[in-house]
């Protein structure tokens, strides 16, 4: 529904004369459009198509700053991200995508924050676990429960404990319950090499990146192989990405009323590991549509990033790969944490841009304060 | 981050002088915001709440009409949904919700379009199905195979068979071959009494309510039983709700690359049934925010109303009851599609509002064009 810069121009003026508040509601999550002037009947199809008026209250965003991927060196690695950004966004461009088509999907774990020495979340599961030995008599008997109590995070574990301690992490709790306990561990646990929050421990280019990816038009999912509820936790705060646009493994829940409140309570079982194809599997179930802009740092994001860019369409697949050990860590296809060696070996024949944090970031984290 | 009338003046002239495009992109999902006037270094805060400047193209929306209700008769069913959009959109208003929270559910069969003599998605996985029966030795052999091609959808057929069916209507197919098949069933199929299309047979009163909801920024969500995959066939051209915003039940799909492509190809299996407390669920995994606005029509929506309704905060469930055998169709307790016995009596206990479809609706249709 394109509109002639006149009728533009009517619409502003009409808009400034009446005094109406500009833009759409702040953290609207449909379209905005002018308040009508005028209110012919509408037809069906002017009804779906209604989009929020925002006549009260004038909630508007202070203006943006233009998001200039500072904290990327220049290069032939930026230049192709603002390439494609460029191209796509570009009415008239033979890439051009509509923005409804501009979803972006991003890895979390190593890819928009730190992942060593272990999973963050990991490190939550196992803190929060071992705490709850003393209390819980079901957890005390499991066969990692002497280990964990005397070794804590040192304690040697096989998956199959990693995986029980981290559904034991969230059992028996509601939603709201367990977000509480996760925001209060991340804002009080530290890293033990940068002694700064984990939060903290986020990739400044990368938000740089989501932002600029925001400012046009994109729409940005996380996408990871951590809980769901854990990443919500802290993704609206720190990443501008609300619960609705974050996709992660997920607990089986049942629902069930407390003191006369709906509740979704986890049962301590997995309902579904958002790794591997199933990246692509949720991806297809949740948002419905094909990612153009992918970004991951490991064979986890493989799949994904292939649905996305062995497509019929302009498409831009990023891997951060961690060659910087002097500023953050350096390790891929031998490592157990974010091992990246099937994806490596296909970048070059797939096209997927790889990104030296050594040679691309010109920051890795936002300075401490 | 509200600002001052005389803040939004200086950011309105601006943007005037400067002839910059209004508003946001036009399926834009993020939330829109003027263009930088000036670029001071973003902190970090600002990067990640950054927001669209739709610098190019301007595809900006035309003026929309204030949608009416104007099918709904005048009466205290109208009212009180005019008074809860009011109150909650409404700031300073004691109920006042921010938009982001402005989260609305509505089921799809029943609700939004009729669902008698047959759920629409079993006609079309009935003659689908019905049609694959010489193409396909396995499916011929179902106990259910003989009477499916004798009768049609006359065929006497228990809920097991009726699930075989429906999975078998999507089973090898990729998310878009699926798609395009729903699609071209829905031009082309016929409603057996009003000889309509069955997306013609959506309630205008609906279709305004949407609109109305979405005009005061609330985020319009389908969760409804059919397969999410069939709902998204229709969803955004006849409801305006975009794929990422449809939640159904779902097929176990695979990831497989078909000529080079990555595609999710469904199982004869089903991976959810999004149903009763499955609504709840499906809610806080996929959308992780409790729904303030849910409507529905039947027993199978009684969890998801109490989800939302429940909780402490300002809401307002409503149930359509089909009470109007001479426009659409009459049945409630005793129906096999659509029963509505519990969630009734439960509805003056906890002030779930019933719309009757003979008295609130001044239409149930779209005139026939």
């Amino acid at each position: 529904m394109p509109r002639t810069a006149f009728a533009n121009q009517i619409a502003i003026n009409a808009l400034v004369l009446l005094g109406t508040a500009l833009g759409c509601a702040r953290p609207a999550t449909e379209p905005c459009a002018p308040v009508a002037i005028v209110a012919p009947p509408p037809t069906v199809a002017a009804i779906v198509t209604a989009r929020p008026t925002a006549v009260t209250p004038p909630p508007v965003a202070a203006p943006q700053p233009v998001v200039s991927l500072a904290s990327w060196r220049e290069g032939s690695t930026k230049q192709r991200i603002q390439n494609f950004v460029r191209e796509v966004s570009e009415a008239g461009n033979a890439h051009y995508l509509p923005p409804e088509q501009r979803i972006a999907v991003f890895d979390n774990d190593g890819t928009l924050w730190s992942e060593q020495p272990l999973y963050f979340q990991f490190v939550f599961a196992l803190e929060r676990v071992r705490g709850l030995l003393d209390k819980d008599p079901v957890l005390a008997k499991k066969p990692w429960a002497a280990a964990l109590k005397r070794d804590g995070l040192k304690a040697h574990l096989d998956e199959k404990a990693l995986i029980e301690i981290v559904t034991a992490s969230e059992a028996g709790l509601a939603t709201d319950e367990f977000r509480e306990i996760a925001q209060r561990w991340l804002s009080e646990a530290r890293h033990p090499r940068f002694a700064r929050s984990y939060t903290e421990l986020t990739f400044l280019p990368m938000l740089e990146l989501i932002g600029y990816l925001r400012q046009n038009s994109f729409k940005v999912y996380i996408v990871s192989g951590g809980s769901v509820q854990f990443m919500r936790a802290f993704a609206e705060r720190v990443y501008g990405v609300p619960p609705e646009q974050v996709i992660g493994s997920a607990m089986v829940t049942k629902y069930q009323l407390r003191a006369g409140k709906g509740e979704l309570v986890a049962d301590p079982q997995l309902a579904f590991i958002d790794d591997g194809p199933g990246k692509a599997t949720a991806i297809d179930r949740i948002i419905g549509k094909r990612p153009v802009f992918i970004a991951g740092n490991s064979d986890g994001d493989f799949e994904m990033l292939e649905y996305g860019t062995a497509a019929n369409q302009p498409s831009l697949g990023i891997i951060v790969h961690h060659d910087d050990e002097a500023r953050e860590f350096a390790y891929d296809r031998a490592s157990h944490v974010g091992k990246l060696d099937r994806a490596l070996a296909a970048a070059p024949f797939k096209q997927w841009l790889v990104v030296s944090m050594k040679s691309d970031f010109a920051e890795v984290y936002a300075p401490a304060h």
